[in-house]
């Protein structure tokens, strides 16, 4: 079911119903415009953010206002909140089996620009029966393993093999390559991460180069996250960089270092917890609402914000446990505080509403219409 | 978003759209009986089963017809599920902090019998304004710190104090004691679960005595889990217990030593996870279309149901990757397989539907009405 929403416009920011996903808008539109202003420099290379973060068309709709050209999604579900939200380019950076997943998508085609990735010939096999079905023909770009050991067939002519396939067939239109290194986005080191990219970059290059030689123009070569997009960008290769967390950062992300010197990446976080303090009554013990529940577990507890002394030791299914025994300032029964999520995508996938505050107001509520698309 | 339901009545499992909440029903149902067989040496001790790890009200009044007198929830969110799917006994097994959330409970008493708890005088003041204003009288229940270090007032004389402050309000009703002891449930060793939850038990007893002495009877004294349960409806203390993970059963509990001498406690696992081969283009890896979304970290990664060589080895935000190198069988792109949660709870709070299959097909598709409810 749908949650209602915690908040109504106006309202100050501690009426508002926890747990409940803030975003502070001033950092926000800091990361949109920051964006921007990073690819500036590289007129040919296009921002395709990345779904997966936002879960909402508003979002999608804002970015392309700072000139993202369109979204990717991982899930057809991303692609249909989207689509039906009027976003008009969307790709799917993933590979989507399974017929009735594969015929959603096919009728996205009718009123969206819609694309998806394949590693094998089963995926193109069965993307083409369901394009004929549907009378349309579907985009569909080739994936290339380029360090991520996850999808991705490997680079040269395995994927020049399934390109062919692809551009052969009249139910398809071979769109591309997607060359993604999800495990360089969080190298803390930028001279790693660059060495990480400058190998994904040259195998994507070459491919590229391979298939010129057979015809075959590639309309995207897509990839890099919030981590590395400046150096996709820089190569010469990518036209499309698909940085996701960017709008909103974490504390996984706040915690890697910058383009060449910089202390961190120049983006702000901009996504928040907001949680009650809901017990006291234990020494040195105060206990929230919000437990791994509302923020999920696997990158460490969240940090609570201006109060360095107080530390989230425990986190059960609702509630977690703030160890006040060293701070100056003890919460109290009521009170509320933010919490810093250390990972934004998964913690996003728990909300049905972002509360947008700025100067201590709530200024908007916009749903997040994606939330738990996982088909 | 309500996310549309993966699966129809009558389908084959292998058709269910991914990733889905499987319930094997013959499971669920041997664990309903079982906990009713259970307890029913104790005809004193009632169960009041655990809404947040289900999440349904459809669940709930199988319960019900298996014994249950009721429900308890750790959110207002959860009980408006249960009021409003006709559920009519639910406590609230937690302090609840906020006009709001105090008025929607104030308002489920109108259609329900509701109840919550205090460990604070805040708790107190705030709910009697609220019953106040709503022209009805809430029940109340001291919350005592028995082992899990979280909420609670201190046994004995602070709880007593509290239960006056209700028991003095015209708008209150004393309801009894809440005596929760949280980290006993996953004590591995039975024997040393034993002697925690004497130790719970005893000072529950010693708190019950003073009340009476105060001529404050307790109508409630609840508490446990499904880790403890047989203890706590043997202590002649407790007159409710709160188990909820038993109907599902998960890797976690499934791991921990059942009654004297049983190598685990007499459930049987019914909760699964079912994904499919998205890729298998990388040599020794297969990828799974369930990430951390689809099962969420924290307590290690799921298991592969009778795959006992495939292991799963990383998890990112909607892959799961599985190492197959040794394995005698390899899954094929859109293979479906099933993977066992480690921990049920906030893998049920992912999805808004159970799919009930018994002998490989779809027989039920039930609604997680309180998904999400964080509030």
């Amino acid at each position: 079911m749908l949650q209602p929403a915690p908040a109504v416009p106006g309202m100050p920011e501690d009426e508002i119903d926890t747990p409940a996903l803030i975003l502070d808008l001033d950092a926000f539109e800091h990361n949109l415009a920051a964006m921007r202003d990073l690819l500036a420099p590289f007129p040919k290379v296009k921002l395709r953010a990345h779904t997966k973060t936002h879960k909402s068309a508003v979002v999608a709709h804002l970015q392309g206002r700072h000139g993202a050209i369109g979204q990717c999604t991982q899930k057809v579900g991303e692609a249909e909140a989207l689509a039906w939200g009027g976003v008009s380019d969307i790709l799917v950076s993933n590979e989507v089996v399974g017929r009735s997943k594969l015929a959603r998508l096919a009728s996205l085609a009718r009123i969206a620009e819609v694309g998806l990735c394949a590693d094998d010939i089963a995926h193109i096999t069965a993307a083409e029966a369901v394009a004929e079905a549907a009378g349309i023909r579907l985009k569909m770009l080739v994936e290339i393993e380029v360090g991520s050991q996850r999808c991705g067939v490997s680079p040269g002519e395995p994927a020049v093999e399934l390109a062919k396939r692809i551009a052969a067939s009249r139910h398809l239109r071979f769109g591309g390559l997607q060359a993604y290194h999800g495990r360089a986005q969080h190298i803390s080191r930028w001279a790693d991460r660059k060495v990480a990219i400058a190998g994904t970059a040259e195998v994507t290059r070459r491919t590229v180069d391979q298939l010129r030689q057979h015809g075959l123009d590639c309309q995207i070569v897509g990839g890099a996250g919030s981590g590395s997009f400046l150096l996709e960008a820089g190569s010469g290769t990518f036209t499309e960089v698909q940085a996701g967390s960017y709008v909103f950062m974490d504390s996984d992300y706040g915690a890697i270092e910058g383009p060449d010197g910089a202390k961190a990446l120049p983006f702000r976080q901009s996504l928040f917890v907001l949680a009650t303090v809901i017990s006291a009554a234990r020494p040195g013990i105060a206990v929230l609402d919000a437990g791994h529940k509302a923020v999920p577990l696997g990158w460490g507890l969240p940090r609570v914000v201006g109060m360095p002394d107080v530390k989230v030791t425990s986190h059960s299914d609702e509630h977690g446990n703030l160890a006040i025994e060293g701070s100056t300032r003890r919460p109290a029964v009521g009170e509320k505080l933010r919490l810093l999520p250390p990972h934004c995508d998964p913690t996003v996938d728990r909300y049905d509403w972002y509360v947008g505050v700025r100067g201590g107001r709530v200024e908007c509520v916009w749903p997040i219409a994606a939330r738990g698309a996982m088909h």
